[in-house]
């Protein structure tokens, strides 16, 4: 009877593939940063929790388009996979993928980029080492949370920090008109770039929950299952 | 009776494996140099014609000592490698590699790092971008073939152009106190930073060699084999 029943339940589409018909529009890893043509600027992130959370959402039976920088991880399967690799790109990457019923942004997208890209390689000289100015990039998930017409139904932003990691996120959270924040401390000690756990607090109007270091496959499986069941 | 010739001639250890006994120290792939614990600034040297030196070198009988910045490639078999990530550490890893008959110098390494590498992330605020000081790394090439004690027999460069590329080659020829400079186009169109082929010119004392397109295991070999002959 209780396996009856459990089988039935696995069956409902609505409990085991929650988002069939959804569109999900996922990021992730780094972006670079052109400074000439050889040099550029980049980060540690590894994509290894977007990738996760991109499968997980297919799993879950959504459309998915995962729009992603330059990382060392095969594409997903089942997935569509957009691979580009500045800021710039990333974002008109992911509004061409709107409209989208989710939108999650795990990418690590450089802030600044340098603001003259040289069109030629620096040389060293007897100058000294060039001056760079910064500019700053496009937020992607500014701009998607406060889209004028096709905000999706729910937004959700990823915070790497290396201290004050909860106070930042709620922070972001305001400032950024998502609807969740997860954030991450990826300070080199903690490994979370790079590796393959991950100790996520869920950020949201309603609080804060820290959920139990766990693998990137389970936080993006339970992300998934908190997505689908906030729709 | 040719055949037999060629035979003879191939097991001559001098012929087939001309560099058994000496000891060879290649670098390869790019520099990472870090700006605070996540962000870094790097190039796109994917690290496919240093490793491919490396096997070349080891091919030819020699011990060989693989210093390589962070690729996305296998560590070649029969080759003790090295991984490093800033142009200091991989300027350590080389001179404790040292003495060496031999050493090629094909890594991009980062010819600037940040003055002053933050502690915690840089954060995005009203102040704006933050402005990055630069100083000059440590000249590797010019370190090792001006060492006063430890100078390998032969000392071969790399010179990664865009621009005047064998002008810009006999220049550092001179300026660095190498033997060899092993100078190549990477300008986006050539497809060189990150393909399989390399079109190089061999810049020595004696004048510029340019050796027709060919496969960077091909141009590895080739290497080899002059370097074997100018000892």
């Amino acid at each position: 009877e209780i396996i009856a029943a459990i089988e039935r339940m696995m069956q409902d589409p609505a409990v085991s593939r929650p988002l069939v018909g959804k569109r999900v529009v996922v990021t992730s890893g780094p972006t670079r940063e052109a400074i000439d043509p050889v040099r550029y600027l980049s980060n540690n992130s590894s994509g290894k929790q977007g990738h996760a959370i991109a499968k997980a959402a297919a799993e879950a039976g959504a459309e998915v388009v995962l729009v992603t920088g330059p990382v060392n991880l095969p594409d997903p399967v089942g997935v569509t996979v957009v691979h580009v690799e500045s800021a710039r790109d990333m974002l008109t990457a992911v509004e061409q993928a709107l409209p989208a019923t989710i939108a999650i942004f795990a990418a690590a997208v450089a802030d600044w980029r340098v603001a003259d890209v040289a069109g030629a390689k620096l040389k060293k000289g007897p100058a000294g080492p060039p001056s760079l100015a910064f500019v700053e990039n496009p937020d992607i998930l500014a701009t998607v949370a406060k889209h004028p017409s096709k905000r999706p139904q729910l937004v959700v932003g990823f915070a790497a920090e290396t201290e004050a990691v909860i106070d930042n996120a709620r922070a972001k959270l305001a400032r950024k008109g998502s609807d969740l924040i997860v954030a991450n401390d990826v300070g080199v000690a903690t490994g979370t770039f790079g590796g393959d756990a991950n100790t996520v607090h869920i950020v949201s109007a309603d609080g804060v929950e820290t959920w139990a270091r766990q693998s990137k496959d389970d936080v993006a499986r339970a992300l998934i299952a908190l997505v689908a069941k906030r729709l």
